[in-house]
């Protein structure tokens, strides 16, 4: 009987642990984790917070009874300091004291950690991070005691900074979010990002781009005045409370102790077994380096990829021979009534890749228009001008539009590495109320194809004169 | 200058027209069409007829004006009869009489026209058809006749039946669907079927399955008496108006007399590159065999596959080489508040191919429970054991839950010949209000690769007994 200790309890552990017992019931499963919360849904959290989920016990995917009822062994507030990897043993520090537990394989799934900026006074209150269900109920705890119409303010205009920011407005907070791009979610072209933007402030909240906080400072009564500072000059708010959403940092302590190698980001090098090359140490989730099917080697933590990692990871410990397929990089989130999403890379971030990126963007009705509530969809499509391969995808539009599932038909051409032409060639759905005859998704790529032979042309026309 | 010369106004016509104009705009085009009517929505007749769309003219694509604008000839009211093949010319006969119509390249788009079944009294006022712009001119003018509450009944449930039904119950009619299958939307399996049955049923309409018209008579005042037949015996109603929507079949007469073959269905034979074999006479739309990417030669007549295959026509008849990269049968219709989609084949449908079939249904949310709105999808899965390919999928749920977009993902994984282990690896977008980190696709490709491992566990044993 094979004994798999996955040290977290989160996305990367819960899946290996799960995905170990389904395969091989026989399987000797224990999960360790620092906090309370296996197998929570970090990723719903700012819905916890805005009201939409009623109680934090709705946010955990299965119950401790559930995945006790699977098999595996879940030792929360339990916290892993060391590994012998000779003897296969995991020191751990739990209410009982430190003790060791033996292992036949163990998977590292320590996740991320919040970035704190340098000189913003964390542990005060009123000052919050939004990573953990510790942090959320920080935040709960303290909106509670806020009275409606209090001035907030939410750093950092990501996908959990524009989904805090959306929570807050619901419950009735005048809020500002603070950006440091051009646009909120830089993690789309502006072009696409402004019309995120827009609907951030057509919903009441301010929106500082291009601002970069200098100081948050305490005023006395509870209050801390935030100093920003753009092109335009220095600015100050006073806010309530304030939520510090800048990304996170991958958390590596344990592995390195272990013996295992860092590398894109500081992230954990695994191989696309999830093998750290420390004899029986694996590695999976937030905290590992990730394979993209474009870039090669990245890191890009997201809760989606931490499944399958761990699944595959799981597979490998009891002597499977299963390869993480890799990242495309797919993303999507929900801004009021708005949906924002991409997958692929941008123009900017094919740089590694020996290409010849053209980037065009189309606007496209979600279905016909002659039936009741079409609406536009704005889509960028980046594709090689030498091959034509699809490179990535970029759409923004109302929440009604199919944005998410239509950017998984993208995604899932760029898992298969078709071209742009495949794009419109592929035989998707159609009914007036939910499409067209072109979706969308082959009205952008045809607008891409036109673009592109344009630029072919200009080409040849340029290479004439210069002839 | 190339004159490209295209017989019929619908989607393949009109696309390879445009296409034509777009790749050389020095080409010239003239599309002849026998009616008033071109580049109409005819899948959009039934929200015409349910007053979802207001007027006939939304229902138009574009204006004659666009596309006159987009530089072609359109001729409607012009019936052609004839093809002088080796003098390149058409024999068309409109208000000005018969005439020739010289060409260079000749596109044929017939289309098809519907069945109509014997004994029925077509022509008789209340006896309707619902194809062509005209048979919904008269259908509409027939029930503004009617009184709220009249008893009006439709004849067949595929796509056009159900939408004709929705519509007709929408206006206030007392709607009973004849069906000759088990259940509506045949399809679809069964199993599937018969959530849209029951939601046909839920909104009001009565729905007479295994049921086979036997028989349509006056009984006086212009109602009509239609009698069917079923295991469960005889039956009959009387209704002030029947429509009858129980299939097409090809419209061949022009090519035929081209000296064009028939195939599949009694279709138009082509090559993939939309040749009919006949010098200068090419073929497209819903009047031809369909190459599919997983059975090979088929007929299936859908609008989508017409708008490829004229667009791919014409870029032929200007000395392009493209192919039609072929059908994997997606559809999608929305019945009600349930959404319907297939793509692929259904275990019954792979008997052309050599492979060990397994179908595979689960039900999975469309997005987090813990989210409000989360609804189920009911998703079959088939696959083909020996090499898990995915051979197909149907979806059925709640419109709300992008059920059209999920079956492009399934459809563009069979485009470009994936396992469904293949679709369980995709990195497709997750975020809790639209989707979970495994997507309901993905789970229902793992309760796939569950049934898949158990059955061929099955397999060995019995060898194992056997032997």
């Amino acid at each position: 009987m094979t004994h798999l200790l996955a040290v977290g309890g989160s996305d990367a552990g819960i899946a290996a642990a799960l995905r170990a017992r389904e395969l091989d019931p026989t399987t000797d499963v224990t999960v360790v984790l620092a906090d309370e919360f296996p197998n929570f849904s970090i990723c719903g959290i700012p819905y916890w917070v805005s009201g939409d989920v009623a109680t934090e016990a709705s946010l955990a995917h299965r119950t401790r009874a559930d995945l006790e009822a699977a098999g595996m062994t879940v030792r929360s507030s339990t916290w892993a300091s060391a590994v012998d990897v000779d003897r296969r043993r995991l020191t751990v520090t739990g209410a009982a004291g430190e003790e060791q537990i033996s292992y036949d394989e163990l998977l590292i799934g320590t996740g991320a950690e919040p970035v704190r900026p340098a000189g913003v006074p964390f542990g005060e209150s009123g000052i919050h991070l939004l990573h953990s269900m510790t942090d959320a109920e920080q935040v709960v705890a303290a909106l509670e005691l806020l009275p409606a119409g209090s001035r907030v303010a939410v750093v950092g205009a990501g996908y959990i900074g524009l989904e805090m920011t959306e929570g807050l407005v619901a419950r009735g907070f005048e809020t500002t979010l603070i950006q440091r791009g051009p646009e909120v979610l830089s993690t789309l072209d502006p072009e696409l990002g402004s019309l995120v933007t827009a609907e951030v402030r057509r919903h009441g909240a301010a929106v500082l781009t291009g601002s970069t906080v200098t100081g948050i400072a305490p005023t006395g009564g509870g209050q801390w005045r935030v100093a920003t500072r753009s092109t335009s000059g220095d600015a100050e708010g006073t806010f309530a409370l304030v939520v510090v959403c800048v990304g996170v940092h991958p958390v590596t302590d344990l592995a390195v102790a272990a013996g295992a190698r860092l590398g894109q980001a500081g992230a954990i090098v695994v191989d696309e077994s999830m093998r750290t090359g420390v004899p029986h140490v694996w590695a999976a989730g937030d905290c590992v380096v990730t394979h993209h099917r474009l870039l090669g080697t990245t890191w890009l933590p997201l809760g989606t990829t931490a499944h399958k990692q761990g699944r595959v990871a799981a597979e490998n410990m009891l002597g499977g021979s299963k390869v993480f397929a890799g990242s495309v990089g797919t993303q999507v989130v929900k801004v009021f009534d708005l949906v924002a999403a991409r997958t692929g890379l941008r123009q900017h971030e094919t740089g590694p890749l020996e290409v010849s990126p053209l980037t065009r963007v189309t606007v496209a009705d979600d279905h016909k228009r002659y039936y009741p509530g079409a609406v536009p969809l704005t889509i960028s499509v980046t594709g090689d001008q030498s091959t034509g391969r699809l490179l990535g995808a970029q759409i923004v539009g109302q929440r009604s539009a199919e944005i998410s599932k239509r950017i998984d038909t993208f995604a899932t051409a760029l898992h298969a590495e078709l071209t742009v032409d495949d794009v419109i060639d592929l035989d998707l759905s159609y009914t007036p109320p939910l499409g067209s005859p072109w979706d969308a998704v082959q009205v952008a790529a045809q607008g891409w194809e036109r673009a592109a032979a344009a630029a072919n042309q200009a080409a040849v026309n340029q290479a004439a004169v210069i002839g």
